[in-house]
């Protein structure tokens, strides 16, 4: 993994890992159920996270709120298992293809998935899952 | 749409949009092609950003670089009319099942999405689209 360049073109379309880790030392990661292409969930990982991450082959976040590293599914058994890691143009966000363990779920609501609710056309919320 | 509440029951599992800005104003917006699943690209959402695509049912964006709103395909005709928009648990991402005008792509790249790229066991990158 390298640090960013200064190159825009090798960033946007080579074949090197050049993570644009944010102010905040963050990229986004969006989770999805390698199974079923639903989206599970958004996160951030620092660089350590996703380091452990390529390691392990489990999802690893940066957790905002404990400002610490989070094996997701460490205490509630729905470890995700990576199936693919990919990344977008500018290499500030990357998607999780995984399976989950436990239950098969991500939210800590209980539901499925952390997307679990509708914005209705006049701006209230509708439950979908 | 109303502010953020100190309620985090309400926030978290109730009928009533309150999204959660962040100290930049901003809430995280993952683009999903609604015929295929894949996800398009990644982006931010200011309140306006969200109010237009509500209002309009055409994908709105707040451009970090160009510090202004950004109705998306206003120039290339990749416009990206909503059929859903999903919200998380703590309200500070949506997710949007779109359908894409013009040739259907989202990246200025060229690729389809944004995410054309997997990462590699060996951390370098290969294209997969």
């Amino acid at each position: 993994m390298q640090s960013p360049s200064s190159d825009k073109t090798e960033q946007e379309l080579g074949t090197t890992l050049r993570p644009k880790f944010g102010a905040d030392g963050l990229i986004t990661a969006v989770a999805v159920d390698d199974a079923t292409g639903d989206i599970l969930m958004l996160a951030h990982m620092d660089q350590t996270a996703l380091e452990e991450t390529l390691r392990t082959g489990e999802a690893h976040y940066y957790s905002r709120s404990r400002k610490s590293l989070w094996r997701k599914g460490e205490t509630s058994g729905q470890l995700q298992h990576i199936q693919q890691i990919l990344i977008d143009c500018d290499q500030d966000a990357v998607v999780l293809r995984v399976l989950v363990g436990g239950d098969g779920g991500a939210c800590h609501t209980g539901a499925r998935s952390c997307f679990f609710r509708a914005v209705t056309p006049t701006g209230g919320l509708a439950r979908v899952d």
